[in-house]
């Protein structure tokens, strides 16, 4: 086993919170006239998360070499985009969402147009947030390197990232048409992991790292995504309402295909273990302590190593 | 008189082809299994405009010696900025607007949650553009004008410009309640001035220019926007149908307040005055060929120079 299970868990907790601090330095504070965008802007940064996609950026960076605080307006943003992309996925217009972790979504408590107004907010500040990096610059960063890392968290948030995911997605739901292989993992591949993928090579452009290292690293994140992502599919089918928090067998009664309802348990299980042992590889061809992110990466796909 | 009608309009009209050849080179190709949000994203810029913020960007850029092309992916950004703001603003959760001139709004074309996601998508989009432009920079601008021009758009298009002036706006409206000067002077402050300001500042700094001449901008660029908005609730009032595209009187119907109903035709006609006549002297400051910029300002705000 990579690391302990309660060691894990101690980490897993100390890092959350340590994200959750550096987050909330970057919230703009509740005053002026536009109060109430902030105040929802601020609400669902808070409304909780696993704070995942900043956790895995500090990993990456920290394992590459880096060592300042650079790397803290790019955890704060990478977090604000998913939160953005979850406010407005919540709409009405969208899938009509009242409850997120428990919790009244955005829109419910802030009404539909603040809704909208408030996942604008967001995106817009977390370019606003990673362009204050450079006023934090040392002489061991350089501006390029800022500039790359706004350029790679852009490209995978928008029409050729998240934002494309999410449009074919939308499409699949109303069209209640049979998805090709093909386009379940275009769906996974810009929906979920183009993030993780942005927040990983993120951390490791901060870092210094060169061209064959950030493709291994897109790789990894492509990796850990789909695999994450299949892990969830193979959970409402074998059940863990527990870990889930939906309902055990959901997605086959809401007609929703996944690559379980395509493959069946046992082929998904095997590429799950694919996925995620090709990761594993590239961790620790890297070099470095890289005990908690193996640890935090076999926890996501539900193994253990 | 600056410059001669005629003439004015020739160069006015040159000058927007120039600007939707430069906009339409930096749209997205209509392909992929994200297509659908690529095109919603398409129409909503391809459906017309004056492109007021680009003119002013370029003609601003131009004034202050910038020679080079690097303008021209922020003139495109800063047109996906304004285009998103109004395909967000006539989403049925917002004013529910179905035709915008004389078209169809983009979410009655594509759907609500299309709707939602091609103003996503195109925020996204600006700033990908913005950050494209590293790989045409010369040896003649440097990185940090680049870096510095993202930063004030993206300040002047969040929570502390546009978007701030979004949620007043939407408060406003849902409270019926009366605005005082100050609430209505922050409202078109940030929604209109904002975004015009940005424009202007970003063109003085990718020019070179120092911090007085941007700040000298920053002025005339509130100047025009405030005086702009001015002149268009004057415009509803005494009437000019052809030119404003609604019917007279409809601020009115509405119950909404402007400059105008606060203080009536004449103390807002002097209001426009006062901050045109600012705008031009800031602009003459400047020195160089400004005959256009004043033209296109004149036109604005209704006078004649």
């Amino acid at each position: 086993m990579i690391m302990d299970e309660e060691d894990f868990k101690r980490h897993l907790k100390d890092k959350t919170n340590e994200i959750n601090e550096i987050i909330k330095t970057y919230l703009p504070a509740e005053e002026g006239a536009q109060k109430t965008v902030i105040e929802a802007l601020n609400y669902s940064v808070l409304a909780g998360g696993k704070r995942l996609r900043p956790m895995l950026m500090k990993e990456v960076y920290t394992l590459l070499g880096g060592r300042s605080r650079i790397v803290e307006p790019f955890m704060a943003a990478i977090e604000f985009i998913h939160t953005y992309s979850l406010v407005h996925d919540d709409l009405p217009a969208m899938d009509n969402d009242e409850y997120r972790r428990g919790q009244f979504t955005t829109w419910r408590v802030y009404g539909d147009g603040m809704g909208v107004l408030a996942g604008d907010a967001l995106l817009n500040y977390a370019f606003e947030t990673m362009l204050s990096a450079s006023s934090m610059k040392t002489e061991y960063e350089d501006i390029y390197s800022l500039y790359e890392a706004m350029q790679i968290i852009s490209k995978k948030s928008g029409i050729y990232g998240m934002v494309g995911g999410q449009c074919a997605d939308l499409e699949a739901e109303d069209e209640k048409s049979l998805l090709s292989e093909e386009a379940l993992l275009f769906i996974h591949e810009h929906k979920t992991a183009a993030l993780i993928q942005a927040a990983m090579m993120a951390g490791a452009i901060l870092a210094g790292a060169d061209l064959e290292t950030i493709a291994g690293i897109e790789r990894c994140a492509y990796n850990i995504g789909i695999a994450f992502q299949i892990r969830d599919d193979i959970l409402d089918v074998i059940g863990d309402d527990k870990e889930l928090g939906k309902s055990t067998g959901s997605d086959a009664e809401n007609g929703k295909q996944t690559y379980v309802t395509l493959h069946g348990i046992e082929k998904s299980e095997e590429e799950v273990h694919r996925l995620s042992d090709e990761a594993m590889k590239i961790l620790d061809s890297l070099g470095g302590n890289n005990d908690f992110i193996k640890a935090l990466v076999a926890m996501l796909v539900g193994r253990r190593y």
